[in-house]
């Protein structure tokens, strides 16, 4: 190996710079600016959602583009702070004292430590175990919550803004007589604004105006100011009020206040802080109680900003990036981020859209970000106290709206109405419990279907005849395997066909079965027994070889196979067993909760298996 | 309704009633005594075993008997004290005072209502979540947990043996130096009586003896002993100590002590009890801390009655039981026994067996066995004191050990390894944390198994060529359904199938598919734009209509589907994107975890298929 091999192994960013144009550069600086005009409000205004100083945003702006550019793969990711990340943050930052900062940061190491351990046992996998429906669900609860708790900032509410749907709600509603009207219009009107501008990307100049240039110029200022719209609105609010308000006295509007001016200081992670418990008395904290304090967060918040890197490196990048290097650079941008004052970190959706759309061409568009981010903690943050708190959560709000998803509702209404119970679950918990418990439950509904769906496989009963006349029952499971919580349930439908058909060769089509289990193989074993003692026998048909091999591993029982009905003929006629062929033609299919489902499907017809399974179902 | 027919829904037992013969009523009360002396010994033994005084063995033994010949369909089952629930129950009765009982017996009350919740939910399938190598794990940690908290009775330890097997170990081997050789002789000796007695029902007499009357009677004789061999050494060793022990201070035996003659008073169970706290001062304590105290086991203990139950009625009375009218009758057993002071109580396997064996025609058995246990409450309980305390371990462990099971170790060895890790998880947690935890975390391997199945699903990828010469990319997922977790590894299979095997048409055999969800058809959505983006055409093959729906609804694309390979040859040629047909046939599949679990089984040469993959794995 090279060393330049070597280097591109252990860097893979180096290989951007590799044949890197004037060109690429120019692309990349202006992407980088405008993603960076896009940050500045949006951390500022995320550190104070998870209860941090504002500054604290700028420091987690800049370490991920850095270390992006340098691991990552995808160009349009951008890592920095994140609406949903602040808020699962903000839990633990309520404890008084210093303890706020200290515990973001420690739970930002403690996160990347986890992606890395993720990575490194290939656990990104997990990510899959949450559906699209949780998905959904998850992520507009939190839109909800995080839209309530900027409520009181938007109408000029005192007070601190907790993470908890219910408090703040009743919170909101009990003070509703002590909103400030210059907070509250300015909040309105900044929303409004935004909602516009947002729009205004959509408008079509075609053939309006006269020459392609004029044109070019309109189109790109348009979207100029609706990419930049977040700034802008930031930057007219703060001119306002910075005019307005001569004395602090009579401000009319709530201001950020102080912005701590300068980088953050290089330094390891807080192990210990002091708090205010709940008696108002100083305690100093060690690791163990700091750990403890933030539980099941450690492994939550990796495994949500996991599944937001994922979910954004999914729609810009395709399905041929490394999912396993995608989690070791979001792992060292939160792990380097600790070391900078960060909070937690992931991919922001909105951001690497606005990176995508100002054409970016290579991830060190990330590193240009950075230094902007930088300057501006250097230079703007004396200015950044004149930023009204209503004008942030204005920008707060306009972005989260867009997180609540109803438009996958409809179609699981008509396709798949099982599908919105773990949706709902995970929603309504989500807003009455936490987020936590409402995504680990709504994660286990799902998988309590999928084992719903091993343990009680589609049979298909059917009484038949072969071509000379034998009858015999044929019975298919419609599930590729017959694992453990699925044998009994295969059992009592044999006997219950038995019972239903009168006695009869019993046949099971192994067709689309591909494995036994050991359970399920000796359930066959006592289930042959039984039929033998009633004189059926029991055939296997179209039975792959291995079955064959498990079940007679495991039983010590010989189980006739035949490819197909028709062989039963030689093999009877052999057997001392005589089946009066009286019966008549006859299908059951047993159809539990999923088989029906496109009965309630608008778009199709019903199909002929279902209109015979309308018939035929008892 | 007929009064008749009403009366026989409510309680099912009269039917035995109806048409009951002179002979059905000897042949119950033969089998009734005979499971009586087997219980008897047994009860007294597991009152112990739970931690209660030996009386509370009978009070159990007696209501479960009258109740299922009411309500039970399955004429062996005999209901009553087993080694398992006594072990559980024993967590519970060691807080001192007062408190055993109150604990076991509303224990007992718990499980049954939580047994007739399960019975009105129809959740008894529960039990088909816990496979074969997990009860197999289970019930062998617990005969050696149970085994070793009787090596203190047989080695004549005092001291009260806990439910814990460390600690029972380290407190067994820490006073080896107290064994005392009375009980340690008598009850080895013991022990290998019952074995020999045990041995002594497989002895066959053909031929060895003239007349086939003495034959008939020396064989009828050696069942009666080894039937009740329990009765027997114990009935030998207790006049062995009431001769010795003139003296009780220079009694060579610990004897079982003082056992309250008469029977249990009719009551309610206590709902508040006093007990030692840790400091050893008296301490009530109310419902809730007491429901608190048996947290867990309130859920655990009825799963595993059901799940002992069930297996029993499963072995002698086959499918064509009533799974819920089983699950009613055991409930009722544990709800009117608790008002009786029962401990919780389920079927008992060992004494089912005898059940069957001595010829039982009815449920009515059962009433037989209430009598005689009634009976030795009133009149033999004075006598009882005198059982030493060696023979009841003696006959605990000889009952256990053959619950341990090594012999689905071989098979599962050679046929499926993966499965004898659930098993393991389950022994070692039971032995090493408690049996609860053993059981709910093997449980969790196997259902974890379950998800990786439906997430990891085997895809066959194969290159190959139409008739004409057309190239394309089949691939064909082995599992009934494509959910939720399974979609990005079919994604990402067919991205590097087309990385491995070049630009071709891809065509999704959905032949063995049978079920979407809306996340994975969604997925197939970002699918098939990313490869129109490639200029890749994807096709589905002989998918069932009711998927197109689906994928139609959820994503508003239509799926071009065709029924065979050839197919596709209109199709491609009528589009502009063009093939070059150089590429030669290959066959990949991708083999996770337990495709290839064939390799390893001894029986079957491997398969063709298995021969195929080996070469061609990569």
């Amino acid at each position: 190996m090279t060393l330049k091999d070597w280097g591109y192994r252990v860097l893979p960013g180096l290989k951007w710079l590799h044949g890197y144009s004037g060109q690429d550069a120019v692309a990349d600086l202006i992407a980088g600016v405008t993603v960076g005009l896009t940050v500045l409000p949006q951390g500022l205004a995320y550190a104070t959602l998870a209860g941090l100083e504002p500054q604290y945003g700028l420091y987690s702006a800049f370490v991920g583009g850095i270390i992006y550019a340098m691991l990552g793969s995808c160009r349009q990711v951008t890592i920095g702070p994140t609406a949903l990340l602040a808020l699962m943050t903000s839990r633990h930052t309520g404890l008084g004292l210093g303890s706020g900062p200290a515990y973001a940061i420690l739970l930002c190491l403690i996160s990347g430590v986890v992606e890395l351990g993720m990575a490194v046992l290939k656990l990104g996998a997990l990510v899959d175990l949450i559906s699209l429906p949780v998905t959904v669900g998850f992520t507009s609860a939190t839109a909800v919550i995080i839209g309530t708790s900027q409520l009181k900032g938007l109408l000029g509410l005192r007070g601190g803004s907790g993470s908890d749907f219910i408090n703040t709600m009743r919170s909101v509603f009990g003070n509703l007589h002590q909103v400030r009207r210059g907070d509250f219009t300015l909040g309105l009107v900044s929303i409004v604004v935004l909602l516009v501008l947002r729009k205004l990307k959509d408008v079509k100049l075609d053939g309006r105006l006269r020459s392609l240039r004029a044109q070019q110029l309109v189109s790109g200022s348009i979207w100029v100011i609706a990419t930049g719209r977040n700034a802008l609105v930031v930057l007219v609010t703060s001119v306002l009020a910075y005019n307005t308000c001569d004395q602090m006295d009579s401000c009319p509007y709530i201001l950020t206040g102080k912005v701590k001016s300068g980088l953050p200081s290089l330094a390891l992670p807080k192990f210990e802080t002091t708090i205010l418990d709940r008696n108002g008395t100083e305690t100093t904290q060690n690791l163990e109680q700091m750990l403890s304090e933030l539980g099941p967060s450690m492994l939550i918040l990796p495994i949500i900003a996991v599944l937001g890197n994922v979910a954004i490196s999914k729609a810009f990048g395709g399905a041929g990036l490394s999912p396993t290097r995608e989690l070791v650079a979001l792992s060292m941008s939160n792990i380097c981020g600790a070391f900078c004052s960060s909070m937690p970190v992931t991919g922001s959706f909105s951001r690497s859209a606005v990176n995508h759309a100002s054409g970016v061409r290579t991830p060190l568009g990330g590193c240009y970000t950075s230094v902007l981010v930088l300057l501006a903690l250097g230079l703007l943050a004396p200015y950044f106290q004149y930023i009204p708190k209503a004008a942030l959560s204005a920008v707060i709000i306009s972005a989260v709206i867009f997180m609540i998803e109803f438009e996958v509702i409809r179609p699981l209404w008509r396709c798949s109405r099982r599908e919105l119970l773990p949706g709902a679950i995970t929603f309504v918990l989500s807003l009455a419990v936490g987020v936590e418990i409402g995504l680990l439950l709504g994660v286990g509904a799902d998988v309590a279907f999928l084992v719903y769906r091993a343990a009680r496989p589609v049979l298909s009963v059917s009484k038949l005849q072969t071509r000379n006349g034998i009858n015999y029952i044929l019975i298919r499971p419609k599930h590729s395997s017959l694992y453990f919580p699925a044998i009994e349930w295969v059992r009592s439908g044999i006997s219950k066909a038995l019972a239903t058909h009168g006695t009869a060769p019993v046949v099971l089509d192994c067709a689309h079965v591909h494995d036994f289990d050991f359970t399920a193989a000796r359930g066959m074993g006592s289930l042959k027994k039984e039929l033998a003692k009633a004189n059926v026998p029991l055939f296997l048909m179209s039975a792959h070889k291995d079955i064959g091999v498990i079940l007679k591993e495991s039983t010590n029982i010989d189980f006739p196979t035949i490819d197909c009905p028709d062989d039963l003929e030689p093999i009877l006629e052999q057997s001392e067993t005589c089946f009066a062929p009286d019966y008549v033609l006859h299908l059951q299919v047993t159809a539990p909760l999923v088989e029906s489902r496109l009965v309630h499907c608008g778009a199709g017809e019903p199909t002929e298996l279902s209109k015979l399974k309308e018939k035929t179902t008892s």
